[in-house]
This record gives C-alpha cells, structure tokens and sequence, in this order.
C-alpha cells in the first residue's frame, strides 16, 4: 500500500493513454510522417509522463513523507531527501 | 521520404523499447511498487523520448533543412523557423 | 524564519555566482562571441539557477512542510499542494 | 560577426533584465523571503534564460548553419553536429 493506491485506476488510465502515443509515434515513423509533426508528438508523450509524474509525487508527498515527518527522527529526513533526489531527477530530465 | 528514413529501424527499435517502459510504468503500478521507484522509471523513459528526438531532430537539419537553406529564399526561412518552434516545444516540455 | 534562512550565506553565494555568469553572458554578447559558446554559457547558469531551486526546496520541505504535516489538518494539504506547484512550476520550466 | 549581431541590442537588454531578477533573488533571500516565493522566482528567470538561448538558436539556424549549409562539404556537416549538441544541452539543462 502506497499513496497512490487508491488513484490507482487513474495512474493506469494515463499510462495506456501515454502508450498508446508511443505506439502512435511508431505508426508514424513507419509511414514516413514528417520529422516536425514526430516532434511535436514526442513533446506531447513528455509532457503527458511529466504530469504523471507530477500527480505521483505530490501524492507522495501527502502519504509517504507526511507520515515519515509526522513521526520525526532520521526516517522522516531520509524520506525527505530521497524525495528530493527524485525531483531533482525529474527537473534534469 | 525523410532526413530520418534511412534509420528507421534505429528508430523503431527505440521507441519498441520506450513502448516497453511504459508498459513496465503500468506493471509497476499494478503491483503497488515503491512510488519513487516508479518515479525513477518515469524519468528514464522520459530521457530515452527526449534521445529520440534529438535525434530525430538532428537528422532533419541535416536533410530537410539543409536542403531549404541551400535551395534559399522564403521556404528556408519557414523551415528555420519551423524547426526553432519544434525545438522551443522540446526544451519547454 | 523560513527554512532556508541557515544556509542564506550559501544560498547568496550561489546568487552571486549565477549573476556574474549572467554578467559574462552580457560581456560575450557584447563581443560577438560565437553564438554556440554564449549559449553553452546559458545551459551552464540555467543548470546552476536550477541547482539553488532544488536545494532551497529540499530545505523548503524538510522545514515548512515538515512542520505542517507534523500538525496535520488543512494547513498541512495546503502545505502540500503549494509545494508540489512550485515542483510542477519548476520541472515545466 | 555573427547571427545575432543585429539583434544584440535586444539580446543584452533581455540579459540586464535577467541580471535583475538574479539580483531581485538576492534580495528575497536577505529579507527572508517565503521559499515558495523566491522558487516562483526562479522558475521566471529560468523561462526568460531559454527564451534567450532559443532566440539566440534560431538566429544561429538562419545565419551561420544557413550558410554553411548552402556550401555543403564536411564543414556543413559540423555545424549541423555542434547546433545539435549545444540543443541536446539545452534540452537536458
């Protein structure tokens, strides 16, 4: 059981959409679609992970670090850093 | 036909395996995994689409915008600016 | 008091580095430096304006938010949803 | 001489105006400024950096890869090499 357990329907909703502009941009590269309108799919699939990310996170945020923090102690500072580490991971990407 | 048809198959190859990180995104969620190991993975799969379109974005200034600027006058123009636009939506996203 | 406020010194330090890179940049312009040097230069402070957002919001989270969510309640999901849209502010930048 | 030459007027009034949101940090950071505050900040300064750098890119396009383009020969060939690098590092920073 995580924080994301209860939108889990959700989170599998936006990964078949992502999947499916994945296997759009393959139907694309195969008929020899235009290298512009790729890209502009690509930057869509992107963004659509991101926003993925993103509600993950935050509901990572309000689960897992807010019971780590609540409690306190060292197990409360290393949920807090892995999940900065995370977010730095995302923001680079 | 395309800057990037001549490496089709690379990039077929490419997103088969970005299609198959978002499939492993799905089963991760499915079975209730850690949400920054999730997180992780979204981060990867986001690298390898951006990858692609670099790459995919090399090759069409390599060809189609090549062959515009050598050719000169207002289509150059449109395609330097159509390229600029697609790779504003790259770095944005 | 914020967060944040025990490392000001460093904090500021970065700040000071940042403007100077921004200063250089102004000088390379100025020069007709070649554009692709200027703009390895931009990714260089973009890179570093990036790594004092990071920092200063792990700070932000092991503080403020922490104290929150320590307390519980509506102030704590307020807590949440204004750290998580400053992330989202800062990944789609 | 360069791409952007003729436009350097405007390239360095929107670095003064970036070196004063960097200062502008500065100062939210000495007057204790709430966190979320200054990241807001820093997402706008980050956003007005890469609509420098893709102002700049685009010039590059039209002006130095235009021409060496319209030549062709390996020295074509490495320009189009260097502009994709230096947008993979944008793209990544």
């Amino acid at each position: 059981m995580h924080g994301y357990t209860d939108r889990k329907q959700d989170h599998l909703k936006r990964l078949r959409r992502i999947e499916g502009q994945v296997r759009g941009l393959q139907r694309m590269v195969e008929e020899d679609k235009y290298c512009i309108d790729v890209l502009t799919q690509v930057s869509a699939a992107n963004r659509a992970l991101q926003s993925f990310a993103l509600a993950l996170l935050e509901e990572h945020l309000a689960h897992c670090v807010a019971e780590a923090t609540a409690k306190g102690g060292p197990e409360a500072d290393a949920k807090i850093k892995e999940a900065s580490d995370a977010i730095a991971r995302l923001v680079r990407s």
